[in-house]
């Protein structure tokens, strides 16, 4: 399996993935997407997108705001309970996860006395308005899903929604965390991707099964090799305060399994608690029945940078391809940041450079395309593979003939010639066939 | 022209846009996109992409995280300079901006007498780590263009880019204005579209017009009509420190003309400044002319929030169709946010039901399409012009014998007959075909 260096390597070198104000040393453990970086989180986040809300009849999505009004985090139970225990090091300084420490008697780095265990609340605090006291205190949000509870009424009124039907969101939470690590795994400023689904209670466990199934099956859609992805129970004592039972999709990161994806029972805690804050009637009339109840809340809640983390790390190949190693990321085509790429075969003959950049021109009306002449074809072929780009396309000297191009294949290498003026719309509908 | 209560309305009572956290009273000037405001949003946001980013070969994406290095601010002016002059009414405390207000001898609201103006930092702490001093602090950048200027090496190397050449980023921003309104035109969390185009100095005039004209073409280009499209060139004095010159794109908004995007040449002064503060070489090697220089830096800046306000502003119309009030919303077919809505003529003829949901669920695969049931057929389609939906889709007694389809226009409001099976892929190659 590749190691974590050499995907942090590469997803620097190649424009993925850099540190954050790396020019001033960086801020630790942030993280800034370069241009394909980008491009395949933007992917990844599309491909959630069309799945859970496009293509269902039975989802809508949502998009609130990260500053929300403080009472949010009070009836979640934020303010009060989302902290960890810290302890320092009275000799050395450093500060510690209470609950990753062995022993709590002396410090692992330097054998010093360690203070007492204190609760460190987890959320980033900022004050809204020119005054800076308590009054004015907002949080940034350490969950979407409170935006998702506290719109619940808005949303299904104005969407005329019966259940079960879910709201699904993506955006960015903030958690001050005192350990973060494992490159995009754990950070602070982290983008969620998150369902609340509404049901009936009674058939919360029916359908919480059926989530479970179905976001498993959505990173083996996307290509994700089935072997490396895993379900785990959570037992009772690790359970969430408002969690009656919760799942987690793992995948085998080069440091262990870890979560991908965690889909809970909230049950009806967060609309309850909700109601009882805010003083508002959160209940849902079921016309069948005719009954008023709290609806049972599904929670399939997954992160876009660990999700797009594991597409990454599980596209990684390294084979040998004529004594030469070969590195190349097996992205599953409606993730590769790069569709296609076009280069001349020699970039000192005009007229094949002509063709080469109108091709190029043509492609980025549908795809996301780029022309390539800095270098070899063979040099070319490898620089592309290493970035997961899907087909290479080499403009030459028979292009001039008969108007064709070859196109490789980045999973084959194999090569086929097409005519030119049928390149884009052939690739065009193979990835349409794609997703 | 539409007033502004009229559009908050409908976009609380169609799913557009709520206010946030409003079961809480709401938090000031914040406000969360809902199911029809999340798609319009997105929809907006990816025309900039495909059009300022995949469409052309001399631009590249970035997604930088909202937390950066507190030297960053140091660098660009923002700690020393991101300031509006304040007052305070020593008799019922408000406060106000001091560049707002016609006189500073009396308050505007009680005729009590004024505090001296300070200088309030428009840029949101909070504090990194669990310890709350100093050296903790790091702001919400209030700007996502120093994402872009802290990575231009980054960017440059590892893409091989040569000038010109641009990069691009989609994200929220925040400051703590003391007067924020006009719905989502000024709020305190905010999302950016912006670009920065870096150019040999002295080209930079040249470049400063083309993206004036390119990005007053894009609003146009969806929809927009040109009359309430205008620029203004701003005088000197209004300048920011970093410009050298700056246009706006301005709307034509019921609140009156105001800024969508500001196109500004920023000179030098960013690379500059973040070479002096961070010690690292930032100069382009040029290899045409074999010298090193720091690049200019043209940058037209857009705001998400509002451009999809003028979008929705824009497409509002209202019109007499026999003897009643039509609303609908003209969006662009791109940016509609529901594409087809599919619905049977009778809801209790099961045969009906039937072919309509099944429709519904094949326009899912490729677009975003909803099935409605819950009226009948004209108030149904009254409802859809309403949320600008591109085409109506009725299931009636006919289709149960020939396996058609009416399709209704949104703008002209005809109806024809189509194949069942033949209505997505006509639809979609109509989409296609818009952007």
């Amino acid at each position: 399996m590749v190691d974590m260096e050499t995907i942090v390597s590469l997803c620097k070198r190649r424009g993925f993935i850099f540190q954050s104000s790396e020019i001033y040393g960086g801020l630790g453990s942030t993280w800034d997407y370069g241009p394909l970086g980008v491009e395949l989180k933007r992917n990844v986040k599309e491909a959630w997108w069309n799945t859970v809300v496009r293509q269902r009849g039975d989802m809508v999505g949502l998009d609130a705001a990260i500053l929300m009004h403080p009472r949010v985090w009070e009836a979640s139970g934020h303010v009060a309970g989302f902290a960890d225990p810290m302890v320092d090091c009275r000799k050395c300084k450093q500060r510690f996860r209470a609950d990753h420490l062995e022993s709590l008697e002396k410090c692992p780095e330097c054998g010093g006395d360690l203070t007492e265990a204190r609760m460190f609340n987890l959320m980033f605090k900022t004050f809204m308005g020119p005054v800076e006291d308590e009054a004015a205190i907002v949080y940034l949000r350490p969950e979407t899903a409170q935006g998702i509870f506290v719109n619940f009424e808005n949303v299904r009124e104005t969407m005329r929604k019966k259940l079960p039907f879910g709201i699904a969101q993506i955006g960015k939470a903030f958690r001050n965390e005192i350990t973060p690590g494992n490159f995009t795994f754990r950070t602070r400023e982290f983008e969620q991707m998150e369902i609340e689904f509404f049901v009936k209670p009674g058939e919360d466990e029916e359908w919480h099964q059926r989530w479970i199934q179905d976001r498993l099956e959505w990173y083996r859609q996307y290509g994700i090799q089935p072997e490396k992805l895993r379900l785990r129970e959570h037992a009772c004592d690790e359970l969430a305060h408002y969690a009656k039972a919760c799942t987690d999709i793992e995948y085998e990161f080069p440091f262990g399994w870890s979560e991908l994806e965690g889909i809970a029972n909230r049950t009806d805690f967060d609309l309850r608690q909700h109601a009882e804050y805010s003083g508002r009637d959160l209940t849902y009339f079921d016309d069948q029945t005719q009954e008023r109840y709290f609806p049972y809340v599904i929670e399939p809640s997954a992160g876009a940078d660990r999700a797009t983390l594991a597409f990454l790390i599980d596209a990684y190949h390294e084979e040998q391809v004529r004594n030469e190693k070969r590195v190349v990321l097996r992205f599953h085509k409606a993730l590769a940041p790069i569709k296609a790429a076009v280069m001349p075969l020699k970039r000192n003959e005009p007229r094949i450079v002509a063709i080469a950049k109108e091709l190029a021109d043509n492609l980025r009306k549908c795809m996301s395309a780029m022309y390539d002449d800095t270098g070899s074809i063979g040099r070319l072929y490898r620089r592309q593979d290493e970035i997961g780009t899907v087909w290479c396309l080499t403009v030459d000297f028979q292009s001039l003939e008969d108007q064709t191009v070859t196109v490789r294949d980045r999973d084959t290498m194999e090569q086929i010639r097409l005519p030119i003026a049928e390149v884009p719309a052939r690739l065009k509908e193979q990835l349409d066939n794609a997703c």
